[in-house]
């Protein structure tokens, strides 16, 4: 795992194969040939073995690949088996659909707090945390060590609040802004801009009336 | 606008464009070039300049792109100028976050109907939309004109749902379920993979821990 010149692209694609093996390993199967994988995940078998050997390569020729062992090494390389402690800062819908997917601990991410700075939203409990104000937000960090927040605040809120947060520590930002923010080097952000992902999907159908 | 073989890539960057785009004509800035754009946007002009190239290259050189005209041409070819008509199934929290993005509208995405299988959902009212049960599905379908179903569902709901949805005549799916649906050719689907991103930046903090 010396390797750390993998490329966005590659890594983007990582969690769509641990997916697919983590169905395999549930349904007991312990080997599969990249070509059974790639007509499964239907992507080209060359694609697969590309992807895979930036990681050295898990199959062996005519043997094909371990499931469990390659679902462990993609796990490990994605960061998986590390705790991460997250808040939610915005608990409208999304931040409630955020704060209440179980998943996201099994993957070891971990919702520690929900914040929102309407008075209005103060008392709500989501998932048995109660809805912090804004005021506790840099305390609330250093004493849970969090180290993800995740923003579904509106875009002018969420240039201030990063600021706050890459002042108290925060190492990474998963942002439903709909804005880039401005962090240091040190500060990753991972942005989901959702209506984007809507304008290629209308991109697509247009293509399909022509 | 007759380039058909424009990659996804591309297509997946322009609602960036559109957005600094946007915040620009906002600003009342008529021109730009492309180095300033690419200050702003963090990307080279090189890469600028090959992305507008796609659609035939909108800047002059000394001149640089006039913002409007961008901003509507980027606009026409992603189709935002067409009216899509959408339902939401899934009427939960993710469901009834989309349902209330008003911006969604603004781009021609109208969410006409929520669904959801849950008895103790009917009579829910999001955005004075009644949450209706599944049974109605296909004759909502046909009576409103839909051509867009976003799916805020469990994978194996999803799975069946999709079946009928391109039954019904629903030309794309907006997919949030953690499954790959298996649609005819005529069918485009986007799916939003949430978690993915989650463990991008996992990776992406491992990288920054090294």
């Amino acid at each position: 795992m010396e390797n750390r010149e993998i490329s966005q692209a590659v890594i983007s694609r990582l969690p769509r194969y641990l997916r697919f093996l983590g169905e395999l390993k549930d349904q007991g199967i312990e080997r599969i040939s990249s070509q059974d994988l790639s007509r499964l995940m239907r992507v080209t078998a060359s694609q697969i073995r590309q992807d895979l050997n930036n990681f050295g390569g898990f199959g062996q020729q005519g043997y094909g690949y371990n499931v469990d062992y390659l679902y462990d090494e993609i796990g490990h390389i994605l960061g998986l088996d590390k705790r991460h402690n997250l808040i939610i800062i915005g608990a409208g819908n999304l931040g409630q659909a955020l704060a209440n997917y179980v998943n996201f601990d099994r993957r070891g991410f971990h919702t520690r707090g929900l914040f929102d700075s309407d008075p209005h939203m103060q008392g709500v409990v989501v998932r048995n945390m109660p809805v912090r104000p804004m005021s506790e937000l840099e305390d609330f960090i250093r004493a849970n060590a969090i180290d993800i927040a995740v923003l579904t605040i509106p875009k002018d809120a969420a240039t201030l609040v990063a600021d706050r947060l890459v002042r108290s520590g925060i190492k990474g930002i998963w942002n439903f802004a709909h804005v880039d923010l401005d962090v240091p080097d040190n500060v990753r952000v991972e942005n989901v801009p959702l209506s984007d992902s809507l304008m290629k999907l209308s991109y697509n159908l247009r293509d399909l009336e022509e």
